[in-house]
């Protein structure tokens, strides 16, 4: 056998379906599954214990930032929408709507909403905070003294959705939610950026995921914003997934809700505010970042076990001391230190087959196996598999036995050498992928043609159009089934023409399909 | 000045008005405050750094004893809730109802639900999730392998409630739900009673909260549960707060959603399910339990900040070495452990006078509380308030002076002091406030007598009644605005007759007014 007859563990590979695939991994790495409630997820323990790493990660950094975490109300009142919808144009109005308070016999067996606990006002449940938060920071905020405030949410939100896929659209998604509120503009854009870069540096050195931060052009902004950034990733089908985004609201936010503060001279004037926010989107941008055929490879900063021990028991009397070596070892390696953070490492000794055991982790993506047989026991050994490098040349999995001793001392170094592996082979394979030679809308029909399977993402210049003149560029592209993703910071400088309007180009863009 | 005519920091003491002391302490400790959207509160910075602590502390013991965390849907069909109340007598109904899925204009300048959009379905946000977890296990669960299985759920839920009071009852809540399905009834009475045991000790350990554990009399038990314990807080005023409870179901809910596995032998049968959780009530008992006529007093182990420097800044040259020295300091005691964690300690640099200050750290309840002035920089010195010490003999806040050197090195013995300070405390009070005199109603009448601002609780010996003639003690209880709060373990053995039934005492109960 070889390496191209090699049997995967997934049903299905990349190359013959990547949305197949997707479901596939979600389903086989137990991450998520349907909960039969519409647009809902079940999060199961693997796919919820990444989000917990995900959490604990950002949140350090969140606090490093200042900011302090809160709560508010799952509920909004539609009030506050109403006075939102007059602020803000582009305004969403997909969200889940209570009406009622309580339920009633409906006498056949039944419960219906009781007619009589019919909510004076509904109450909406919240698609995002900006306007509970606004309200409370009106009162909160009295002087300069009280600037900047950075207060941060962690929550669910619901958005009503049409057609949803795990994990990337969901009506009910987790996510954190940062609002600030500034003295002057400079503090508020220096705050919006902080964030982007928060999320920039979070993707790379944490998910492992290369990421482009830049600003959105005017048709992509957040409605009522004034600048929207973003961070996008390319997946493995060459789409694009906004992974992240931070907003410069201006005064807009603040004048709806009245967020004001009286200044050193004691004049009255409005904050400048921000929000930005991560989700649970950026489990799906680590599944199309990092998964292969045979599931995910999860980094291992997020990996909920780092290592995984697979006693090799046979129903005999030898299992009782190759479980005290695999004991001692599971100690050994829990005594090291990787990222800041003890080794995670999880003796499993669940009933069933060792290989077949096997083959579920590495469908999870535990960064290293071991598997460890009585003979290995006698011997002070181990039989290690690395699962970003998971196939050896004759189509075998790759298990490399090694004194213990040399293997536990190598724990830190291995899984940040494969923290980095996975990183160095995205961007390789993201910056390979983004084309700089498409110089017009025919060029772009030539790049994208159906014939590519993934074709990746084209960077162009163009002359920053707005208004009428952007939205034909918008349309042009639309009908390419393309969109613009942001225009890159610190990309190469530009010159000639924009190609979509005949203008001298300002900035570079970035032209894909997306999720 | 003496001690009795301190004058302190709230507006109002407990002996005036316990009720409202509890809200001054809520708004002046910055807990929480009301949000405008009804039943719903805002948790603020250090009321919400109160429920991380709790969490982080919480969650590693609910993995310790097995379980793992997911994620269920915020929405559950009301169908769902139809099977519910089929199995279940006594099903509460007070729920939010999501009839619709779109706002539009009115017309008039506001926004109304879609006629367009109404549901199918309406869809129950959670009031606890049972339903669907249950029906969850119901297809994870297929053989004896599978079990025990044990999960856990942080997550916000809803009850629709008439009267709210913050932390106490509010119509949305923050808790950890665990939901395990076993084998047998044997293994869930078991785990049961482990969770059971592992909020009795998060109780007293971790908030320094006596508490007494057992089993809630029928009439108390979770609709369906076969049993349900609780653990029981004394307040301050002497009412009983249920902290905690954990629910044997037998397979009622395994029944109702068809969890079933395959045993040993190849036969189907129906796990035995248990439930138990914590909400942030928790937060209401530790204000109630340690709260005192300046605010809060934290436990050091869910105090966010357990050391608080006060830099006495005069806005001259001698500051940058002031805060050179508490930032000093700072990271000194930053350096210490204490409860196996980092101290931790927070320089406050914010404007605003330093007794001003103090008196901000004093009501939020941090433990240890220095002010620095430029004299104690220069000598090497600092001045320690202890927030339980709060007061000298003379009236005035109980600062002590130390040399900085002896005073770092004793952080992790003062408020592991703290932390046990409070606690006996606490149970001290409580002990001298459950009176085992109580031989029968009329007993309970004066023991409870209204002239009795804070009376406590009565343990009394009763014959286990049920059914009507558990209705009758209720009754009778009621009447006198008491409760049975449960059966405590361990209580003293009984002899005589049931001063309600006249028959044979079996058991211990404890009687109160409660929350």
């Amino acid at each position: 056998m070889s390496k191209s007859q090699i049997k995967h563990a997934l049903p299905v590979t990349r190359a013959e379906d990547f949305a197949q695939w997707y479901q596939a991994v979600i389903a086989e790495a137990e991450l998520a599954e349907e909960s039969g409630v519409r647009g809902c997820m079940v999060i199961k323990p693997w796919g919820y214990g990444i989000w917990e790493r995900i959490q604990k990660l950002m949140d350090e950094r969140i606090k490093e930032g200042g900011a302090e975490n809160c709560y508010f109300p799952l509920f909004i009142p539609l009030s506050f929408f109403t006075r939102e919808a007059e602020h803000v144009e582009g305004f969403a109005k997909e969200m889940a709507v209570v009406t009622h308070h309580r339920l009633i016999s409906d006498g056949k067996g039944g419960l219906i909403p009781d007619p009589e606990a019919k909510l004076e006002e509904p109450l909406i449940v919240r698609p995002t905070s900006e306007t509970v938060i606004g309200a409370a920071m009106a009162r909160w905020i009295q002087s300069w003294r009280d600037l900047p405030m950075l207060t941060n949410q962690w929550a669910n939100v619901v958005r009503w959705e049409m057609r949803t896929r795990m994990f990337l659209r969901t009506s009910e998604f987790l996510w954190q939610e940062g609002h600030t509120a500034h003295a002057d503009e400079a503090d508020a854009v220096a705050e919006t950026l902080r964030a982007l870069e928060m999320y920039r540096s979070f993707a790379e050195d944490v998910l492992a995921m290369p990421v482009i931060a830049g600003a959105k052009p005017e048709n992509e902004r957040f409605p009522g914003a004034v600048e929207t950034y973003s961070i996008e990733a390319m997946m493995q089908d060459g789409k694009a997934l906004q992974a992240g985004t931070s907003h410069y609201l201006g005064t807009t936010f603040a004048r709806s809700a009245g967020i004001q503060y009286q200044d050193k001279a004691g004049t009255q004037a409005l904050c400048h505010t921000t929000s930005w926010g991560v989700s649970t989107r950026l489990i799906g941008g680590v599944i199309m970042t990092h998964g292969d055929d045979d599931g995910l490879r999860t980094p291992p900063q997020i990996a909920p076990q780092q290592v995984v021990i697979l006693p090799m028991l046979r129903d005999n009397d030898g299992d009782a001391a190759l479980l005290d070596y695999c004991a001692a070892l599971r100690s050994a390696i829990a005594g090291h230190m990787v990222f800041g953070e003890k080794v995670r490492v999880l003796l499993d000794k669940k009933p069933g087959k060792a290989t077949a055991k096997r083959w579920g982790w590495v469908k999870k993506g535990v960064p290293l196996i071991l598997e460890i047989g009585g003979r290995d026991a006698e011997g002070g050994q181990v039989s290690v598999l690395r699962r970003d490098r998971l196939w050896r040349e004759d189509g075998k999995a790759n298990f490399i036995g090694m004194p213990q001793d040399s293997f536990v001392a190598s724990v830190p170094a291995e899984l940040e050498a494969i923290q980095r592996a996975l990183f160095d082979e995205a961007l390789a394979r993201r910056d390979a992928q983004i084309s700089r030679e498409v110089a017009d809308l025919a060029g772009l029909g030539a790049f994208f043609s159906e014939d590519k399977a993934f074709p990746g993402w084209a960077e162009m210049q163009w002359s920053r159009p707005t208004g009428a003149a952007l939205d034909k560029v918008v349309e042009q592209l639309k009908a390419l089934k393309l969109t613009i993703r942001n225009t890159p910071m610190g990309a190469a400088p530009v010159s000639g023409v924009c190609p979509f309007t005949g203008e001298p180009a300002v900035e570079r863009i970035l032209v894909a399909r997306a999720y």
